[in-house]
C-alpha cells in the first residue's frame, strides 16, 4: 500500500482582490501563511515522513510546500519543483477583476469559462507582458508547451503525463511524496486517480490548507483518500472554496 | 567568463550558545535570518539572476537559502540540496560547550583540533545517537561515507569530488549557480578553487550572509573574486568570525 499527500496551496493576495490569478505569480496572504503551517502541524501531528516533495513554480505554492516542511521539520527534503504542477492558465483573463469581468462579458459566458471542462478563457496574444514566453523561469519549454491559455482538460493533458512518467514510477517504487499545488492541477490529479468523470471534477472542490491523503494500491488504484484533521473543517474549507469565485 | 557566487549561513543557535554543531541541526537566530535576508537583498540590488541553487541538508543553511531566494524574488529556481555541502562534522565534540570542552582537555588540544587541517575530533562511536547513520536523512549514504568525525581535510575529500562531478560541468555549461553552504564546506571549495595551501586556508574566514562572487574563466580559475556590497562590512564580519570560536 502506497501513501501520497495533496495539499492546495493556503489563501493569496488575488483571491483577496477577487481576481483571476492563473499563472501570474501572487504570494500568499498572512492567512494564507497560517493555512500552510497549520497543514504541517497536522502532518506532523500524524507522524508523517516523506522522502520526496514536488511543487509547482508559483510561489503561493512554494511557500506553503516551505511552511508545510518547517513544521514537519523535514526541510531537508529533496524538492522537485515543475512547471507542469502550475495552476490552469487562465489566458487573457489572468490579473482581471472577477466583477469586471462579469458585468463586461456577461455572468453566462464567465460562468462558462470557469464550470466548462473544455472551453478555455480568451486566448493571450505572444505579444502580451503576460505570455509565459516573456518568463525566463519557462525558458526551457517548447512553443507548444507554453500556454495562451488553458481549459481544465488541457491542464490535464500537461499534468497527468508528468504524474505517469515522473510521479507515478517513484510513488510505486516505495516513496512517500507530498504534492503541494493549485486547485486545478490538484484537479486533474484527483480525476485521473479516482477515474472520474468530465462533470464530476467540475464540482469537486479542494479546500485549501488540508492534507488530502490517499492510500494507494500496487497499480495506484484508490483504496482510500481522506481529509486530514477535522472532516467538520474540510467540508467548510470545500465550501468556502466552492462559493468563493474560482480562478 | 562564468560567475558563481558562494553564501555562508548566518548565526545559529549554537553559535550563541558556544557549542560545537558540525552536522547538529540547529536553526537559525532572529539574527541569522536578518544576514540571510540582508545576503538576498545585496543579491537583488546588484541584481543577479541564478539558474540553480546548491544547499546542504541541514536547516541553517536551507533557511538562508529560503530567506535569500524570497529576497531575489526566485523562490521558482531548482534546488539540489546535497549531504557533501554540509559542514565539517565534528565528531565527539558536537553538542559540546567550546569553554567546557577547553576546560576539560586543555586549549591546546581544542585549539590543534580546530586549527589543525588533518587532525579530526574524537570520533563517535556508531551506537552514540548523534552518529549520522541514524537518521534518516542519510539513510543513502555508505558506511564509508557517514562519517564518525572529520578533519578539514576530510570535508574537502568529501566535497571538492562532487564539486569536479556535479556542479562544476554546469558553471562550465552557463548555468550561473548559487551555493548556500557552511564555513568549512566553502573553505574546502575556496581552497579548491584558489589552490590554496593547507597553511593558508586554516587562516581563511568567511563571512556570515555577504555573498562572496567569483568570476572564473573557462578552466574554472579565478579572474577575480570579492564579496559584495560594503568591503569594510565584509572585513568585519570575517574578523568577528575568527575572533569567535569555530566549530
Amino acid at each position: 500500500m502506497h501513501k501520497l499527500v495533496l495539499l492546495r496551496h493556503g489563501q493569496s493576495t488575488w483571491n483577496l482582490d477577487n481576481r483571476f490569478t492563473g499563472w501570474h505569480d501572487v504570494d500568499l496572504t498572512d492567512q494564507g501563511r497560517q493555512e500552510a503551517a497549520a497543514a504541517g502541524k497536522l502532518l506532523r501531528d500524524e507522524g508523517f515522513e516523506f522522502d520526496l516533495v514536488y511543487t509547482s513554480v508559483l510561489k503561493r505554492a512554494i511557500r506553503t510546500m516551505w511552511l508545510a516542511l518547517d513544521e514537519l521539520d523535514q526541510m531537508w527534503l529533496p524538492v522537485i519543483r515543475d512547471w507542469r504542477l502550475n495552476e490552469r492558465h487562465y489566458g487573457a483573463l489572468q490579473g482581471l477583476n472577477k466583477a469586471e469581468t462579469a458585468e463586461k462579458h456577461g455572468e453566462e459566458q464567465v460562468k462558462i469559462w470557469r464550470r466548462s471542462y473544455d472551453t478555455p478563457p480568451p486566448a493571450l496574444e505572444t505579444t502580451d507582458e503576460r505570455y509565459p514566453g516573456h518568463d525566463r523561469r519557462y525558458q526551457g519549454l517548447t512553443e507548444a508547451q507554453l500556454p495562451l491559455t488553458e481549459s481544465l482538460k488541457d491542464t490535464v493533458a500537461r499534468f497527468v503525463p508528468y504524474w505517469e512518467s515522473d510521479i507515478a514510477p517513484k510513488v510505486q517504487a516505495g516513496k512517500r511524496i507530498l504534492i503541494v499545488a493549485h486547485g486545478n492541477s490538484l484537479r486533474a490529479l484527483v480525476k485521473h486517480l479516482d477515474n472520474m468523470s468530465e462533470a464530476d471534477i467540475l464540482e469537486l472542490n479542494i479546500p485549501t490548507g488540508i492534507p488530502l491523503l490517499y492510500e494507494l494500491d500496487a497499480d495506484l488504484k484508490p483504496i482510500k483518500s481522506q481529509y486530514l484533521g477535522d472532516p467538520e473543517a474540510a467540508k467548510k474549507a470545500a465550501e468556502a472554496v466552492a462559493n468563493q469565485a474560482k480562478g
